[in-house]
């Protein structure tokens, strides 16, 4: 870890390199860290067609708030290992994620990643920081330390497993069925084109079913000497993409212990906080759910900007003539799903003393 | 039964009456009777405002295809009670059908409705012509033989039928989950605002959910003693709405008897007929269920028209972490899921002699 | 005016009426008065439906923030004249808004109207605060005195009209041609079909080009002797609605006396200020007209909210072939071209003294 | 020209190859050719990417008619000259198609282009058959004789080309405004992205206003000498995207010599017929325009599919109070607009002899 960048800044905060900084959730990503009290960007890479362009000009910027004046005249870097920022937000693509990430680590960096490349590796903690904010202990393993490589699940994974995490506790879940409507914007830029999405719905996105079984299992699972033990939670995963910009929706429904009856399951719910809330953390939800009394919500267009897209709102929960429950969650796939969650687990990690050279927050 | 409708007219086609003819079933009702070898349209039935206009003033014809000009100068009558045509298709709303079906079949006319008002009553059938025709049985005990109703099912209930039936024989149907992604057709005229669907999807369709458990189950049950009893199948139904225009799909999860495989199963569906293609009816697929092979197949926009909007599109046969198998269905849910499906159960209630004074086919 | 009203409330704030509260546009109102410095919401009234239903009943919220708190509970009262508040904010249908509002004024109560119904009559100001706030003066001529009624444009005039006010200025406008692409929340809900919009295009909205044609030339016209000079602008306008939930896109072609450039009618767009930016009005955007320099800006999805919804995004001056320059604008047709619009007249009015009983600002 | 493919074939038909099969123009040729009464499918091409696979393979197919049997199984070859068909129609993309389409010609073969490489080329036909049949006489010109190059314009172009040739005729067109709203069809796949588009519009589409501007003018044109003199019209357009899949609409201001009122240029318009209505071409419309009487009309979804989509449905002919008139034009932009401008066009040139190798049609 270089002392430069680990020392103060002139103005205290904590400076972070965005990789992958020109693609949806890296613009995600700068559009959050626009006045943030923790962190300031330090730079920003990008592909080679990029590199050496102001940000402004490199990025085609497809937010409806504008470019973020710091950062929109830095140059675009290529994403080469510098140790300037002891902590760096990765939204590269999974294509070549894997190594350069493992290479800022072994430089001393704390990597959190939104890219899927390290996910299931046994010593890399999948955080959701609301439900395993202790799962962060897996880094003591990492040999990079202090640097490390911190993951973010699959944007539909994250606000299945928030719903899930209450039920988890209270009553124990021991196998769901569940029905995704993603929106475009979890494909990325240009992902989707419109003659496919147009008047029509896909009932398939590659890889996408796998992650959400697998990857709930490691989050709801044990932390016990060092390794995870995986939930044996049985999960039915079937994902579609819809003619939505934002907004992943689920129909969800779940077999649990006892037999909780719906207002049980909608009490435990509502009650539910994390650690990010009892820390307080910046972009921390003052509830991670809302439970939405209407007959048709949550909708993506209506609810996905809760709490800065931060919550995630429930709805319908109900009987289920197979299973226990039913309900409908909606999670907002860039932020979220993406670039808000991976800042909530960069936040939760310097708060808990994660972040090379910094001691907690400021 | 009025003598003069039931003998053979001019062209030897079976009058038919078209009640609701102004909506959007009615209107594909129109369409798919132009230039029909079976039927022709004697009349056109319509609301009060439409009433005295001419069929191309009153209807806001929103198909793609024009206006057929034998309907286009008809004169839009009040929905009245009249012997002209031995059969009628109805497109009434369901706030008005009841009681008006059952007017038109007292006095002697067969009357094959698309409303949900008599789909449940112990007298009348509920048809999917390839699945049940034998339930045609039940009209020997309505009291208005020789007139007397049927019905098709709601239009997300008649593709997931036509797609159990096969496995329902073979292997036995225990229990199912299944999630529809809705077409807003589906809600009628004006039916669903551009403001509720533009970007978003709305988790709930009223009624539907229980329409789909409970028609399911008569539609796959065992007439006997002039009875229909259910189907023991348990239904887990989870209805959305998407923006599309037109095309119901449903991502199904199917627990069957001994356990087969995908291969069994695609095998039994690839090679299931029914009695509309042994009578070769006029609106008849050749084959009921089309297996598509592409991973992300099918989809709305791309296979709603197989063959004329008739053919259920069926992928992604594989297993089920929770129950034996999943599978991906799609129905055109104003053709064979309303207009097509009431046409094809009239054709076959002609061919098998069930409308009054008219022997069979042509 | 009663005396009760117009004295200083307990948090000074003056009291305001909002009428057709539960609509597209009354509910874009209850939104923008949440918090507001000046106004408090004092009573929402709504259709027969409606009354006396909690507001969080009576309206569908369409809207992507929840409601605000303070109007939640209210009941919904019925649209009767009441003195209660100085001034009301009109969201009535234009089926009923006439003799109401004339009936409010009557009572002594300043009426800022959304409604078409009073804009063309000869002593009713027509106002887009920057470009004509003298047309208050119009005010003097009205019998309700101290009462009143104001109007704001119909929402696909006030963004043309932003941008024509600088160039009739500094060059003289003569003759245009405008082409609109309006969003369907411009025709409230439930408005515009899913089953006419999706997937396709209208091109044709009732009574929308009269009004574009009439309006810019009041809006532009000179007050002299209690009366306004229609501004001798010839235009030519046709109407489309293009699947868009916000944001009405403008394709203009102008011939300006002096036949300047580009540039230079770019300069005198981006210099454009009006009196709202002199007063520093609360909802006054710092600049009216936002010079976007890509070749493909402004896009509704991504610059409809610049400034909250009340600054106008101009892009792609160039000369015209035919006429002299050619440009394409974009306003949020319910921020700035309708609740937002109606809101900064109203502060406008306060801060020029023409609400009853109230002296200037707080 | 070699001998073999000149030679009838066993069928009759003349042999075709498709350049660039297998993106969405290709596709169209394809589906239009299934069954064509005097052409049948020789070979076809594709990329790099493609060759060597079945087209079947090769194909992202996304018409909602499933792939005609002779071509689904044919191997897709490298676009390589070869005179094994004497006709061939070009669907490449321009960054390959300029020289490719001049070795075709120089083998001997007559190229009907979809591409934009030679339109502007003084020895090249731009044809739009009902218009400027007699073009095709630049083919004389041409060194590649009897090979050849003929092209077809812009998907904007043609539709605008086809309303404006009777107008014309008649009364003579000064100068036009036209503001298009174009399907993202239009730009193939997987051209605009679904993020760039769902809930928005663009305003602006690289180089398409120039290609309407000038291509316009060449159409219109008179030959004589063996050149094309432009028309003298002046044309100032405007292009944007919409959110539609098929369909391009434009609204036109015109202006006539001669000042003719609207009935006059519908009657025109209406009785308008080309060369390929009296020459009976099998893709000819039987009408080239269709004057629609309702007042929201033409719309993209409802009237695209006019005589198989090669009728140009037009409405809202209306003063202008700027030029002389207005109007609503539809065209589709991959049928009338590409490929079955380009089959028609191709049936054109067959029947007045000038495929090689073949005297007139079968």
């Amino acid at each position: 870890m270089p002392e430069d960048a680990a020392r103060t800044p002139a103005d205290g905060r904590t400076p972070v390199g965005i990789l992958g900084a020109t693609g949806s959730v890296g613009q995600r990503m700068v559009g959050l860290l626009a006045d943030h009290p923790w962190f300031r960007v330090a730079y920003v890479t990008g592909s080679e067609r990029s590199q050496g362009l102001p940000y402004r000009e490199a990025a085609r910027w497809a937010q409806s708030s504008p470019i973020p004046p710091a950062v929109a005249h830095m140059e675009v870097r290529a994403t080469r290992v510098t140790g300037e920022a002891p902590l760096v937000l990765s939204a590269l693509d999974a294509s070549v994620a894997g190594p350069v990430e493992t290479a800022f680590a072994q430089a001393g960096v704390l990597v959190v990643s939104n890219a899927r490349s390290h996910r299931m590796d046994p010593d890399v903690p999948l955080i959701v920081p609301e439900v395993n904010p202790d799962h962060l202990g897996l880094l003591e393993a990492q040999s990079a330390q202090p640097g490390g490589i911190i993951t973010n699940p699959n944007c539909s994974t994250i606000g299945l497993a928030l719903t899930l995490a209450p039920l988890h506790r209270t009553f124990g879940v021991r196998r769901l069925h569940v029905v995704t409507l993603q929106a475009v914007s979890g494909a990325g830029i240009p992902g989707v084109s419109s003659m496919e999405i147009l008047d029509n719905v896909i009932p398939f996105i590659a890889g996408e079913e796998e992650k959400l079984e697998r990857e709930t299992r490691k989050i709801l699972g044990q932390l016990s000497n060092g390794e995870v033990e995986p939930a044996s939670v049985q999960v039915s995963a079937h994902c579609n993409r819809v003619p939505v910009i934002d907004g992943h929706l689920a129909c969800v429904s779940v077999e649990l212990e006892g037999d909780p009856k719906p207002e049980a399951a909608a009490e435990v719910m509502a009650a539910f906080r994390g650690r990010p809330q009892g820390l307080g953390l910046p972009s921390a939800p003052r509830r991670p759910l809302h439970l939405l009394p209407q007959e048709d919500a949550p909708q993506p267009r209506l609810h996905r900007d809760l709490e800065g897209g931060m919550a995630v709102p429930v709805g319908r929960i109900r009987d289920c003539p197979l299973l226990t429950l039913r309900y409908v969650l909606l999670s907002h796939n860039t932020l979220r799903g993406a670039a808000g969650g991976s800042l909530l687990t960069a936040e939760l990690a310097l708060a808990e003393g994660w972040v090379p050279g910094r001691r907690g927050t400021p």
